[in-house]
This record gives C-alpha cells, sequence and structure tokens, in this order.
C-alpha cells in the first residue's frame, strides 16, 4: 500500500498508516496534476489513526513477550523466550482493481507475500511465514487458482511458508477482492534487527531497481489509465506489452538482498520503496539526510506516469519507487563488497544512487523534490 | 468469522476457510428457515480454496522455521529457533455492518483482538502481539477512537501487545469498513501445544459461556433483525437492551481459561465455538464423537434468533454458539479440579456440558442435530 506511517509519540508501533499527500486524475481536457476529491483525506486519516493509538494504553506483563519499541519502522518486534519474531501487515490494495479489470490474478498472488516480506527484509529479518486474507463478494475458483500460483512463487522468492489463512465471502462489505498478509519473520542467531539507528552521513545508498509500480501509488496510476486514450489496451513505445500488463508486474522481492547482507557490519540499513515513495527513507534514521544524487533518470512506466498524468516531480516521487524497489545503506568502505554480494544473490542491477549527509530528510538535488519526514 | 476450514490433504494449513451451509432469511411472510440466495455458495468457496491451496506446493528449507503440520486446527505453528510460534488471522466480518448501523465501535475493536486470541487459546498459546488492519471508505476520527479503546480493552483481557496494523483507505474496494488482525502467541516453557490429539473416549468437554453470538453468524442474524417487525431498536421479553445492542455485544475472551488449564497434563483440547458452531470440536480430534449431552438450554438472544428466524436447530448450532463460546476438554479425573481453576481464572460459570465417546463427529442427543465434519 501506498500509506504512510503514523505513529503516536513514544509507541513502539510500526503502526497504522495514512496516505500520504496525492495526485488525483481528471478527467477530461484538465491535466492529471493536483490533488484532487478522490476519496481520500490525508490529514483526516492522519487523525483518525491518531485516535485510535491514543486510546491503546495497555502494556502487558514481560511474561507476554517483551515488544522492542521501532518507532514508525516498518515492522514490529517483540522478543520471545530466546527469539526476536518481527510482524508486518499489509495489503495489495487497489492494485486488485487493475487486476480484475484484465482477468489477471497471479501478480496479486505473489504481491501479497512481497508487500509483507519486503518489509521484514527492511529490518534484516528472514521470512518464516505467511498468512493470508481475501476477502471478496465470491469465491472464483480460478481467480483463487491464478492467486494460488503467485502465492506460491512468492513463497518461493521469499523462502516462506504458507501458515494458514482467511477467506471471507462479505459481499455486503467488499467490492471485488481485497487481498492481504501477515508476515512472520526472525533474526538467524547471532544477527540482530538492521534498523537504520547506526546510520551517519557519509553512508552510501544503494538501490536495486524494481519490477515496476510494485503495489503502491495505483488509485493515482489507474486514473492515469482512464483518462489515456485508449486506456489499458495501449501500448508505451519500445514496450511489448500494454500498459495495464505493464503497470500490474509483479513486486520485486528483495529477501535474497536483506539476507546477502544483514550479518554484515558495514551494512546499517534497508528500506523498501513502498507506500510514500523516497520517504520511506527518513523511517531509518530522523537525524540525518538521504541525498539522492544518482538516482537512475525514470524510465518506462514512470516515465509513461510522468508524461500521460503530467504529474509533477514532487508527487511522482512520493507515490510511486521511481525505478528503485529497495534501498541498502552500507558504509563507504563497505560499498563495493555489498555490490558483490549483491550481485551474487542476484541483484546484479544494483547500483549506487545516493548517500547520506547531514541534515534531515530526503532530497533529491537535480529534480528538486525535497521531504522533511514520511508523513 | 463463521467460516469453516478447508484444507487440501495432507496440508499443515489451518487453512483459509469456507462458509458452512447457512440459513438465509427470507423477507415477507415466508418464515427464515432454509438455504436461501444470500451471495454465498458454499460448494464454490470451498472448490476455489481448495484451488488456492493446490497450487501452494513450496515448502522451504529448514533455515527458515520448521512448519509443525496441524490440519485444520485453530492456529499454525512454526518451529522458529528455539520457540514455536502460533499464528492465526481474522475478521471481525459483518458484524461491522450492525455497528455502523448502531454507530457503535467499541465491540467491533474488541472482537479484532478476541477472534484471533481465542484461536490462539485454542491451541494453548499465550497471545504475545497483534497487528490489526482496518480496510475503510474513510477514517472517522471518532469510530477509530472507539475502536482504539475496544483494542485495549480486548488486549487487556489477552495480556497481548499491539505491535503494529495497516489502515487502508480504499473507496473503491470497501463499503463501510472492514476490520481484522492476525496475532501470534508461543508456548511458554515447558508447555507443549494443546491440539485435541490425545482427546478420548471417556474425556468430559467443559463449557464456558458466551457473551452473545460473539462475531459469528451475523449474516443470518442481521437478516432475522431486518425482517423482526421493529428491526434494531426492538427489546427481547426480559431485556433491558435492544436486540440490536445485544447482538453486538463484544465477545467473551477465554485466554486466562487457556492459561488456567494448558500447562496440566489432564487437559487435553480447547476448541473455539467460532463460526460452524459446535462442528468446531471436529477440529480437535477426528476419530472421537463429541455428545454434548449437558448442553444447556438456549437462552436471551440464541432463543430469541430460534423463534423469531424459525431457524431449525440443526441451522442454529452449526451458525452460532449457542451460549456456549469455549469449550475445556479434560480427562475425567480432572474435571473437578479443571472448573476450580476456571473459577479462580474468572470462569465461575464454566460447566460440564458433554463427553467424549468412540465414534466420529458431534451429537445433540435430546435436540437431535449431528454433525459428521467441520466443513
Amino acid at each position: 500500500m501506498w500509506l504512510a506511517d503514523v505513529v503516536a509519540p513514544g509507541r513502539h508501533l510500526f503502526g497504522p498508516r495514512a496516505l500520504p499527500p496525492f495526485v488525483a486524475a481528471r478527467r477530461g481536457k484538465r491535466p492529471v496534476r493536483t490533488y484532487a476529491g478522490a476519496g481520500v483525506d490525508r490529514r483526516r486519516t492522519a487523525g483518525a489513526l491518531a485516535a485510535l493509538l491514543a486510546n491503546v494504553r495497555y502494556r502487558p506483563p514481560v511474561a507476554s513477550g517483551r515488544p522492542i519499541p521501532l518507532r514508525g519502522h516498518y515492522a514490529g518486534l517483540i522478543r520471545i523466550g530466546r527469539e526476536t519474531i518481527a510482524i508486518t501487515t499489509d495489503t495489495v490494495g487497489t492494485k486488485s482493481i487493475l487486476a480484475e479489470q484484465l482477468d489477471r490474478w497471479e501478480e496479486i498472488g505473489i504481491d501479497a507475500v512481497a508487500v509483507n516480506v519486503n518489509d521484514l527484509a527492511s529490518v534484516g529479518a528472514r521470512p518464516a511465514g505467511l498468512v493470508d486474507v481475501i476477502s471478496c463478494r465470491r469465491a472464483d475458483p480460478k481467480v483463487f487458482a491464478q492467486i494460488g500460483r503467485g502465492i506460491d512463487r512468492g513463497l518461493r522468492a521469499a523462502r516462506c511458508s504458507l501458515l494458514g489463512g482467511e477467506t471471507a465471502i462479505v459481499p455486503e462489505l467488499v467490492q471485488g477482492l481485497d487481498v492481504g498478509g501477515t508476515a512472520i519473520g526472525f533474526f538467524p542467531r547471532g544477527r540482530a534487527p538492521v534498523t537504520g539507528a547506526r546510520i551517519r552521513p557519509g553512508d552510501v545508498l544503494l538501490g536495486i531497481p524494481s519490477s515496476g509500480l510494485h503495489a503502491n501509488g495505483f488509485t493515482l496510476a489507474r486514473r492515469v489509465l482512464a483518462g489515456s486514450i485508449s486506456g489499458g489496451r495501449t501500448r508505451r513505445r519500445g514496450s511489448r506489452r500494454s500498459i495495464g500488463v505493464e503497470l500490474l508486474t509483479s513486486s520485486r522481492i528483495y529477501v535474497a538482498a536483506s539476507e546477502a547482507l544483514a550479518d554484515r557490519p558495514g551494512t546499517t540499513g534497508f528500506a523498501n520503496v513502498s507506500g510514500g515513495g523516497v520517504r520511506n527513507l527518513t523511517r531509518l534514521h530522523r537525524n540525518v539526510q538521504f541525498v539522492l544524487d544518482r538516482w537512475p533518470k525514470p524510465a518506462g512506466v514512470f516515465q509513461w506516469l510522468a508524461e500521460a498524468g503530467k504529474i509533477s516531480p514532487t508527487e511522482l516521487y512520493q507515490t510511486f519507487n521511481m525505478g528503485i524497489g529497495f534501498v541498502v545503506v552500507v558504509r563507504p568502505s563497505s560499498a563495493a563488497e555489498a555490490l558483490r554480494h549483491l550481485r551474487v544473490a542476484g541483484y546484479g542491477d544494483a547500483q549506487v544512487v545516493g548517500r547520506v549527509t547531514r541534515g534531515r530528510g530526503v532530497v533529491l538535488p537535480r529534480l528538486g523534490p525535497s521531504y522533511a519526514s514520511y508523513a
């Protein structure tokens, strides 16, 4: 989901999430450029979540496990007996509306795994198990078989077990299919969570390309698609697939990248570039600046979105991953070695995308966007 | 959810769930008695889930944790390092439609915790952490504050931490508010999972009363309510609350019951009487018969449902908990002691409700219903 964290001060929640500002499409002649009434009021959502969290005050005795405070991060951590367990929950969101339009569901199955295991990878946790939740109007065996194939592919890439799930047939509550899940992970003996707390100025940002939009920004992307002359059947110049199919491309899974680097002392942070785009980097450390001065020029669907949707750079980089789906933060002396390990792990396309300096927030110097925080 | 497990043979999934047969209301003069087109095709759902699971074949290496096979049970179990972790995911389902009608949300917050921790209690796992998921059209701070208060109350009763959550504003996917969650639990040193595998003829069934419908059977209950003369504002004879408010009563939490008895060798099983009603007992052991010859006469809303809805006993006992929300199976020599421990733990209203014999399935001898299996 392209949802930003809203965490009440001092809470150890990785947090319910609120929508970041975004650009909504306008039909007809007006360009897709500004926030418009897409039914989402970001400030209202943030306020509602703060109201929920303000009421959750209970802290259980240590006999029930000890939560590890990790404010605003990708996963919740809890010490249970002799292990630290990481847990994260997320949904595929409105990407499933596009899947329904194209009647292709395998990608949604992969994404149900990916959105969760990539968040586990962002704290350096090794995925162990997933439970899926499908809420729908009715259960179509062909659709479910495709989702199952996708879940299988996702689990394979993440080396994770399916431990169960829930299928709710709730035609009065849900239109189409709402797919999500929860994943748990752990830290193999000797590994500490990689939280970003050790990040310091001078660290280098390595970026691993995304496979496309992953599962974020679809409310906006679908509107751009609907506003384009021939809808989902159009092809971009140079592409053999329709834009609809390109947008539906399943999320790349970064578990093997995290596994390759989480035990190395030169690794200081991991960030899944999910909802909130490059703002996600601020979740790792609030008192440094992430300077994205070598972010590659967006191509493919990102270029198409910018042009067809007439979306500003500031909106683009806080809504979509803009070509880089996962960022690894390393000490400068470890950068070359980290790139070698990533290559061996199957991420030969990783590259330096920026650096850490003094300051706060995230900046894209040549393009102009700058963001002070995540929300 | 009042959803039955559908598990592919040989899988270690606690499983995506399909709707059991149920009685749908008929508006107008015809009594609410038979299955009708409420938009749910049980066989179709079972087939769809089988199709999904048939495609999930991947089994990860042991370095990713070792799933413990527990076919068709309440929770998935996985061995992670030196601990066994239990995980369960469930939603509150269409009870939230009643909450919206009455504009009361605290009960839904409690239920989001209860539906999950009561499933953990059913394998003898101690709840450690919960993540919640709220999918909605828009986030109303007053509604979210009430849900937060409910979650807090639920966590307090379960001695569980909130570790995070997800709030998805997806007006194109969801009508109203869909609330669910995932809970993880563990087995304190020296405790083994309580799976029912040791149950044998002669064991005694202790029942702990429910607080009402909990979060199951609401698609049917709301129809009975809608068909009654004055809808949700009606009161039952002898009740000071409207039926709507009675139906919305939050689920009782049985964690303390499980905690009081899980370490005792005379305890052989726990069953949360959730979706599927008394059929749930078959999840504990497939080759014994559960004879419910001392099940208390249903009163309150259950009596009202039977009468106003003209629902047959067979449908009632496989759709609602019919007054008993949690069943503990014990050796006959441990029954008196177990009742004493339950009293100390706050369940002084526990009572003997039946016994285990040779055979299969569940029977209610005086009333007539008998069920061969869970699905």
